[in-house]
């Protein structure tokens, strides 16, 4: 099967990872356009919206981002046992907690995209002030700067948003998806 | 306050009615592009999601349209009680469903947006194949065809995506949350 075909395909888990600022949030709802232009269901799962919502009693501490790993984990399981797309763009620094929920999705689902735009552009665009206050000392535990980002060894794409456009990373994973589905 | 500060704006519902194909959920997912960048946490609920989880039971009847209005309704509610801006894309062609989710989302806080965009064009576009089966007699219920769709009296906007863009649609979306949340 080709992707570009409206007929669904097994849903799968997109797990966007990356510092923040890298661009994953904007990918994720991209992604989510292009994937329901073409009929299929999908939800995105944010870190914003999750520690609005689901993760709401969560901190940043090795334990809560652990917690909250697991929980968007749990939440794109079912997700795609109800036959939608999930699409999650979280920082999830820690090896550990990923390939956890790579296990929790089932390996056949879980597409690992590190969005490895370096930490400099993530520090220049800034969009929310977190670096400023982070280099000021007021943020503690921001990844990349407080605390550490162990990137991916073998993540199934890599994009990296100061060199590729959204589109062209949207295309990008369509087409991991499309190969995985005609696999 | 203006939009285009990273600072949050109270949060609202997003419910944008009108035709299969219309172009509904590329505007939810653009527009959710855009609030996400600016630092809000959103979530779309669009049709065929809601369809496979929130209401998985319901049907096309008359009564199952109106369950399908209000569980997205009462779920709007929820999600901007957590902070979370809410984005509805679905059919829902009962007037008298639209004006129950404004009461229960609260007038203050919803933004009809109906996409106009003419049966003829989104015939044309057809992405599911929806249409072709209606005229075949294979599809009861498709609203536009079988089924009547009601149109808004009074939006808060309209957008027709035959003659805007969806970054002008967006954009148009923008300006009405903007232009509330500065009043």
């Amino acid at each position: 099967m080709t992707i570009g075909e409206t007929t669904a395909f097994p849903p799968c888990t997109i797990w966007l990872t990356g510092l923040s600022a890298a661009g994953k949030t904007t990918i994720a709802h991209a992604l989510a356009g292009a994937l329901a232009g073409k009929g299929m269901a999908c939800e995105v799962l944010d870190g914003d919206l999750v520690r609005q919502t689901l993760c709401r009693d969560l901190g940043f501490s090795r334990e809560d981002r652990s917690e909250n790993v697991r929980r968007v984990a749990q939440r794109c399981r079912q997700l795609n046992a109800e036959g939608v797309v999930a699409i999650a763009a979280l920082v999830s620094p820690y090896r550990d907690d990923r390939d956890r929920a790579r296990e929790t999705v089932g390996n056949d689902r879980f597409v690992e995209v590190f969005v490895s735009t370096p930490l400099a552009v993530c520090e220049a665009r800034d969009p929310k002030g977190l670096y400023k206050k982070a280099r000021a000392g007021q943020l503690a535990n921001l990844t990349g700067v407080g605390d550490v980002y162990e990137v991916p060894l073998a993540p199934e794409l890599t994009i990296d948003t100061s060199l590729q456009t959204t589109d062209a990373a949207v295309e990008a994973v369509l087409r991991v998806i499309g190969g995985r589905a005609a696999a």
